[in-house]
């Protein structure tokens, strides 16, 4: 074994910081130094690196199999979008306009008219939809996309968090009436709310937004809303009923089976990259990230301990688990580089967020065993060699369950109830998370709320809205709403 | 049933060129009509329609799948790219500048730099790479990205083959040695040619590109081009190696075991969703579309014919089948739409290329028979109701691989030999496709032939560069190069 090298001292260096008492610099080290992303020359645009953009590919294509599922099939529109199509729908317009970014120029020559970056399709799909849907056997059409938006916010970049170019998906689906449009939105936010369970491990709260923080041009936004340590808010996952809104601006009508003409009602939702950001705060820890092993690159990583009169057999008994693991469908990496010790290995892997890591040495193989240590727990575990396969594809799903129990738990912590206007604000600046409230629906309330203090209403859970008691925390008229707030990411 | 409706005779129109004699307006009608793609208010930029996605996706992933096998790690990075980027390498910036779409603004104010919409990401990813790579234990790094490009040419648009906006895969990898670097090719080539083949049933002449015909910074260009009828060629994926050209622009160095400082070799590859057009270039008939089973989002669809007395009975039949169908893993389309006669269905799912109808009628069912009818030939086999499943799924394969034994024909068949430039001129304008000579490599013939006939190289094909004998068809002088001329796409 070689000794500690020039190259390990000089670039190794772990997280600084401590997520308990340094959340945001401890959160972009964790990313940063974990190989997730990386800084690009672009502000506020990252390097998705291999580890962040398979975790992107894992969630993608499992929300992708659930769309295709329930029969909405992929298309893709353009990147560009005439300046008057934005300009057709006022909210919308409005909404996204400060934050788009032009082409005016393409080689030499000025352009007619400007084009947009997608900030979001609708207004490019609806000129397509209000050409190809001509009957009620049009109808329901649901379409999806994958792709990349670009929304040049000027507030402070977060890597993830807020990007100013993200990936995501965009639903946009058209029905007849309006009863079908409102039934596909508890299927939808069914599929976000799973996915984000099976692949990533995490929570939220499935609520309604408020008309001020609802979409520019739709007629209610529903989300999931994530708490991340620190204390603030993430949106997750949204669905937008636009009822008729986008329908009348783009001339999406139908002839029904009345043979009269009617506007069709649409949706809209969206998954992003943003969860990735979600993610690695929730699970991460001191010493860097913490993957769930479904979306780990490198579920398992093998590191063979030996001296050199044991070299030979204990490589070749690491490189045989190696491949028993990885026939059994486990993510494995071998860590047999030879300039690197094995507890320099250990902190890269843990930095790295790893599930997994086997050690493998000498006294394992007289033993017939392996040292298997978790990641999310730092607990070992000695494994017979036998069936070790099993063994690790158990303690693998193990490892997925315990971080969304964990996760769960994180989140219904960080959920508090304040019954007066004041509570709120002791309670937001003190714990932070999410500030429960029975409110009476008042945007004004909502403005001032949120000028006086910074805290925005998240979302109001669906789950709570029936038979809401209780006078509202801020005015003391009649409650009609359970409302979440808490400061944004 | 009912009768040939007013809507049906209104909307109902096919595909009204030839492909022989009208090829151009065939191939436009034949992915526009067959519901492929569509145009949209962005000249040049199309919308992919659910099967043209579909197809895509479908490539797309038989591709990626092959990349992970031999170790390429997916990635993503961003959209723009800072205008002192694009001209860090010379060679690239001039081949790729006079087609970049700007962005100049966000929202309202004006960027201090331009940002290039990318065109291709060699200078965005390289000046990561440079930070990322500092050892030779850092390397091969093999990376690739799924994404969108924006080339802005000012020639007349083509959906598909000459599309301003496309999507493709661009890997990018960086070796310590040439060797390495070098023996990457034929791997990277040889992946495509299989996709071509088992996905889109085509295939191509795999061959070295002229240096005047080479990327705008690479050593060599190898490619796989395409005949497609009209007698145009079409340039399928590509590989370059681009030896230290970039490295050295972007500083991406390694200390390598001797602990010296070198330049790292990199290769760059792409495959694009022109490939679809010219398989739909290939493939398809005065009818429409002809889709190979691999790519068909719906590989069969099923048309009940009945009449009121036996309708239950005949539909019913119908739903079992196409239940059978989709559980042995077929993509099915039960057609049941009352509102359309069977001939109107037939022509429908024949202009979208459906490699398979399967006729279900009061005779088949008495029979125990069912009547699927080869999109590609227009046969029609009857089939026994009982293990249908099986029948079917190997009459799929079978349309897949006579379609690409015809892709196969037609290419053989498109390649004309010509001793003399003015043999060359001749079969070139009477023939078209790819006509063959040998060649001395002077560029400055290429040129000229270029400039007075049109013709341009398209690639030297691989297997006959050895021991080339003959003269230059153009000058006399030693023949060194076989290389094919045509007219391009």
């Amino acid at each position: 074994m070689a000794g500690k090298s020039e190259k390990e001292k000089k670039t190794q260096e772990g997280i600084t910081a401590k997520k308990d008492t340094d959340f945001s610099e401890w959160y972009i080290q964790s990313i940063i130094k974990g190989g997730f992303v990386d800084y690009t020359a672009v502000s506020g645009c990252l390097a998705f690196r291999p580890d962040g953009y398979f975790a992107w590919e894992v969630l993608m294509r499992a929300t992708d199999a659930h769309f295709k599922e329930i029969g909405i099939q992929n298309v893709y529109f353009p990147l560009f979008i005439p300046e008057r199509f934005l300009n057709k729908e006022k909210e919308h317009v409005e909404g996204f306009s400060p934050e788009v970014a032009w082409v005016t120029h393409t080689g030499e020559s000025e352009l007619e008219e400007r084009l947009a970056v997608r900030p979001t399709s609708e207004t490019i799909m609806y000129d397509s939809f209000a050409k190809w849907i001509r009957s009620w056997r049009d109808l329901p059409m649901r379409l999806n996309q994958w792709n990349n938006v670009v929304r040049w916010e000027f507030k402070h970049p977060v890597p993830l968090l807020r990007s100013r170019e993200f990936l995501w998906n965009e639903g946009h689906t058209v029905f007849a009436t309006e009863e079908e449009a409102e039934l596909e939105r508890e299927v939808v936010l069914g599929i976000y709310a799973k996915v984000l369970k099976d692949v990533l491990a995490i929570s939220g709260i499935v609520g309604r937004k408020t008309e001020s923080e609802k979409f520019a041009g739709a007629i209610a936004t529903f989300s999931i809303e994530h708490v991340i340590p620190g204390g603030k808010i993430v949106q997750g996952p949204d669905f937008h009923l636009d009822g008729q809104n986008f329908a009348k601006a783009f001339g999406i009508s139908f002839i029904d089976k009345d043979e009269k003409k009617k506007y069709a009602y649409q949706n809209t939702f969206a998954i992003t990259t943003r969860e990735l950001g979600a993610m690695a705060a929730i699970h991460g820890d001191d010493k860097g990230l913490v993957l769930p092993p479904k979306v780990a690159r490198i579920q398992v990583v093998i590191v063979p301990i030996y001296k050199d009169e044991n070299r030979t057999e204990v490589l070749k008994a690491a490189d045989t688990l190696n491949m028993k693991l990885g026939e059994a469908g486990t993510r494995t990496f071998l860590d047999a580089r030879e300039a690197y010790s094995p507890g320099w290995k250990f902190n890269e892997w843990e930095m790295k967020g790893v599930p997994v890591r086997i050690e493998l040495g000498a006294r394992e193989l007289r033993e017939g065993k392996a040292v298997a240590t978790r990641r999310d727990t730092g607990a070992k575990i000695s494994i017979d060699m036998n069936g070790i396969e099993e063994k690790i594809a158990g303690l693998l799903e193990e490892i997925q369950e315990d971080l969304y129990k964990k996760a769960q738990k994180f989140l219904a912590d960080s959920i508090h109830v304040a019954k007066t206007y004041d509570e709120l604000k002791k309670i937001g600046d003190e714990k932070g998370g999410l500030i429960q409230v029975v409110w009476c629906g008042d945007a004004n309330e909502e403005a001032k709320i949120k000028e006086e203090t910074g805290f925005k209403t998240s979302n109001m859970p669906l789950d709570m809205q029936k038979d809401v008691k209780g006078k509202c925390f801020y005015c003391g008229k009649e409650g009609k709403h359970v409302v979440n707030f808490g400061r944004a990411y």
